[in-house]
Formats: C-alpha cells, sequence, structure tokens
C-alpha cells in the first residue's frame, strides 16, 4: 500500500503521545500519523493538506474540558465524524540499560508530574524536571542515554523509542481518561450513530438556557454533557457545547428544531458513535 | 496603623500582577497584599496563617473559566465575600532610559503574547521571549536594566518597578476582563447581597439539570452562569457552578430548596454584592 492511499491523521504532541495510541486505537494501523506541535497547528493541518482528518482531546476525566479545542472546533468548520476515549496510565520509563535504584532525577509534563504526587511523596529523593511534552521526554532521556535520568509518560511512548519500562501506573488516580474527537472536513452520515454534539447561542432573556434544554428532557434525550464557553468581544456571554445521546429520528430533529428557535445561532458539530468507554 | 491590623490579603503572581491592581480596587489602599506563586499556594496562604483573605481569578473574558480555582475554591471551604472585575490591558514597558525605537526583544507570560498578536505583526523585528510571568518581566527587565528588552504587563506593575510606559493597549480585544472573587474563612451576611454562587451534583438521571435549573426560572431569577466540572473519581460524571442574579428573600430561598431536592450534594459558595462591570 502507498503512503498516498493511506488516511493521514494529525495529533498534537510528538511521536509516542497519548493522542498517537488513541488514532490507532479508533482507526488501527494502517494510517500516517502526522505530529504537531500545538493545537492551532494542529487544526490546520488539514486545511493545510498535511492531513486528511485530525484526532484531538476534548476532555479530561480529571481536569475537565480542553478549552482551547472547544474554541478552533468552532471556529474549524471541521466534523466530528468519531469518538475514542484511552485511559491515561502513567509510567516511568528509563533507558535501555537503566534500573529504578539508581535513578536520580524524573522529567515529564508538569501535569503528568502533578498526577503522580504519591509517588514523589514515596521517594523524596527523586528530583523533578518540568518539561514541554511526555512523549517528547522519552526522546530526550533515550537522546541523553543518562541511565540515572527516566521521563513520566505512556507506554506508547517508551515503545515508540525503544525505552525500558521501570514502573507502572504511577498516577495518583486510576480512573484518569481521556476523550478524543475524530475531526473531518467531509459530513457524511455514520452508521449507527447514537451521539450528537451540537454548540448554539442563546438570546439573552431570563430562562433562556431553561427553554435550550427543554426540548430534549421531554423527549427523554440523555444529556451527557454541557459546556459552556464565552463569546469573544461579548463579555459574559456565552455558547454552550451540547452532547446528547440519540439515535437519528423524529424526536431528535424535532428536538434540534425547538433548540434553533430558541438560539441565536446553532451548529451540529456532528453525530457519531458514542466511544464505548463513556 | 500596625501591620499586624491592617487585612492581609493574598494574590497569586508577582509584585505588580493584575490579581493586586484588582484587590488595591476593590479594598483600597490600606491592605497589606499577599503574593504566592502559583494557585495552591494562594489557597494554603489563609490556611497557614499568612493572609486574612484572598483574591481569587474565576473567569477571563476571552479565556474563560479558571479551572483550578474552581476546584480549589470547593476544597478550601472558603467563602466568596465579594467581587470585582478589571479590564486586561497590555502596556509595553521599558527601563527609565528606554525608547521604542531601540527594541530588540519583548518578553511576558505566553498568554498575554498571544493576546498582542497585531502588535508583534505590526513589528516582526521584535523577538518575543516567553517568560513566567507579566509583572515578574517587568521585574526582571528593570533587573537588567537593558534599554533593548522591553516587558509587557499592566499599568500597575510598571508602576510598582518605575518602570517606564512606551506603548498602550497593546492588546488585541479592548473587551478582555477578568473577574476576581474575595474569599473569607468567615461566613457572614453582606447588605446589598445581590448576587449567589453555588455548586452541585446532580442525581445521575435523564433531565436532573434541567430540575436543576427550573426552580430559578420559575421564580425569575435570572441565571448568569453555569460552569462543570468533572467530579474527581467518577469518569463523565459533572458538578455545576451557579451564579444567579438574586437579593435574600424567599423566592431565592425556596428556589434552593428545590434545588437542593435535585442535587446530591450542594454548597453555597457566598452571597454578595455584583460587581459593576459585570
Amino acid at each position: 500500500m502507498t503512503r498516498s492511499t493511506r488516511l493521514r491523521v494529525a495529533f498534537q504532541g510528538e511521536r509516542g503521545a497519548f493522542s498517537e495510541e488513541a488514532a490507532r486505537t479508533l482507526l488501527g494501523n494502517r494510517i500516517v500519523t502526522v505530529p504537531r506541535a500545538n493545537f492551532a497547528q494542529l487544526f490546520r493541518a488539514v486545511r493545510d493538506g498535511v492531513a486528511d482528518v485530525l484526532l484531538a482531546p476534548v476532555e479530561n476525566s480529571l481536569a475537565g474540558a480542553v478549552q482551547p479545542v472547544h474554541d478552533l472546533l468552532l471556529s474549524s468548520r471541521l466534523h466530528i465524524v468519531g469518538e475514542v476515549v484511552r485511559p491515561i496510565a502513567h509510567c516511568l520509563i528509563g533507558c535501555p540499560g537503566a534500573s529504578f535504584a539508581k535513578l536520580t532525577a524524573v522529567q515529564s509534563h508538569p501535569v503528568a508530574l502533578a498526577q503522580c504526587e504519591r509517588f514523589f511523596a514515596a521517594y523524596p529523593g527523586l528530583q523533578r524536571i518540568a518539561a514541554d511534552d511526555t512523549a517528547g521526554s522519552v526522546r530526550e532521556i533515550i537522546a541523553r542515554g543518562d541511565p540515572r535520568r527516566a521521563a513520566i509518560a505512556g507506554e506508547f511512548a517508551a515503545r515508540a523509542y525503544g525505552a525500558r519500562i521501570l514502573r507502572r501506573h504511577l498516577e495518583d488516580h486510576r480512573k484518569n481518561f481521556t476523550r478524543f474527537f475524530l475531526l473531518s472536513p467531509a459530513a457524511q452520515p455514520i452508521r449507527g450513530a447514537d451521539k450528537l454534539s451540537v454548540v448554539f447561542e442563546l438570546r439573552h432573556q431570563p430562562g433562556a438556557l431553561l427553554r435550550a434544554l427543554e426540548p430534549f428532557a421531554r423527549r427523554s434525550l440523555n444529556l451527557l454533557k454541557i459546556e459552556s464557553r464565552p463569546i469573544p468581544g461579548r463579555p459574559w456571554e456565552y455558547r454552550f457545547y451540547l452532547d446528547v445521546r440519540a439515535r437519528a429520528g423524529a424526536p431528535l430533529a424535532v428536538a434540534l428544531d425547538d433548540l434553533k428557535r430558541a438560539s441565536s445561532r446553532l451548529r451540529v458539530l456532528g453525530h457519531y458513535v458514542c466511544a464505548k468507554e463513556n
């Protein structure tokens, strides 16, 4: 199979990132993954033609909404065509010859370091070093080749760089999951779609949010999530991102019509298959 | 007046930060301000006895909710006793002898640099340097004394370090405001209170959020803001932070009773005077 016939999937981070592993979990190993340094570059990748689709983290079960991704999703005009949820399990990763007893320093992204407080409390002699990226930290410790320094990252990053896993499950909370959206420039009906994401802005009047949500409750369509984001240039006004569990059909169509009437602006972001772990 | 009788107010950031200016706007100049390096240390300041109250940013009109402050507010058991909204206006700040024509580099916090895109597009020769803090950048350029380097920060930071303002309003969006809460360990009735903040967790059933909001709408109590945050250890379940415009009285009391019945957990965070700019 030539490179040009494979689906090119952009992700944020370095090779071995949790996002790359999520892309392979959702789409299999016959894809070409395209790393991008930050979220703005990730969303530009499809527009610039270096990727066909992109995978973006939207929410972590401990940290909450990934705010910039919500804003970029709206301005990108891309469509949600899939969803995947992955556990975030942190490994302690060293050079091929490293051993735990000889470690003196551990580097990773500050958020990953903060999620392993109990580990660092148990080993106060280990110096913590903040770095730009989890998977990038693995790349760096392998490049340095210093057996006294380890990284914290996912198992997938250890495999990507041929590094050695010294400990597993350093994270304080086992129930740590990240939810990702697969985003495509092409809107297309998806077989078995059972989850819909919509963004809307309300007319500014008392009870407006209630009138927006009521059409779903009346038809027993379960709201999974509501997220508010500021409207730039209109301080203290918000747009709302709503996830609804619903198959295609009259109840959903009528509820969306009602919501449209209660809104000054509305866009369906996608109707897709809900991730199993969600 | 001795130091011990003055109100000690903790804020996050270095001397001259927007948060310190907000504290003085709300409380006047007879307070003692206590800088803290990060949000965790800010919330510890009152518990550790180094401050009487603290001022924390909860929301920016462009960037949205300050997520960690919402979580820390809930776990702190502090009470909201006041609110203040401040415009975020970025100045270009140099050493006392500096002139704009001779600048080669500008340093600030990455968020502040990103909010001045148009300025940097107009002067592509200026190198951008990321730093930990806006006010801290002013302190650093004064300490270096290099007239070729400037900082981006608020006017208050320039005054705090005796620096020179070279340009004003570098920000792309003039409508850029940050909202702060004044937090106190003591709950006390506040005269003229007209805004209430409450956090609640819902029983997990369809239509639960609707039943939680309906008691306010039915009594024409205007919902100003709803913010969702994940519940740690319960993936894809949320707690909601609600701001309601309401004076003390029967309608509010009955609405809160109704909300309590729809919730598995509820806490009133404070009933305080709404900031004028809000």
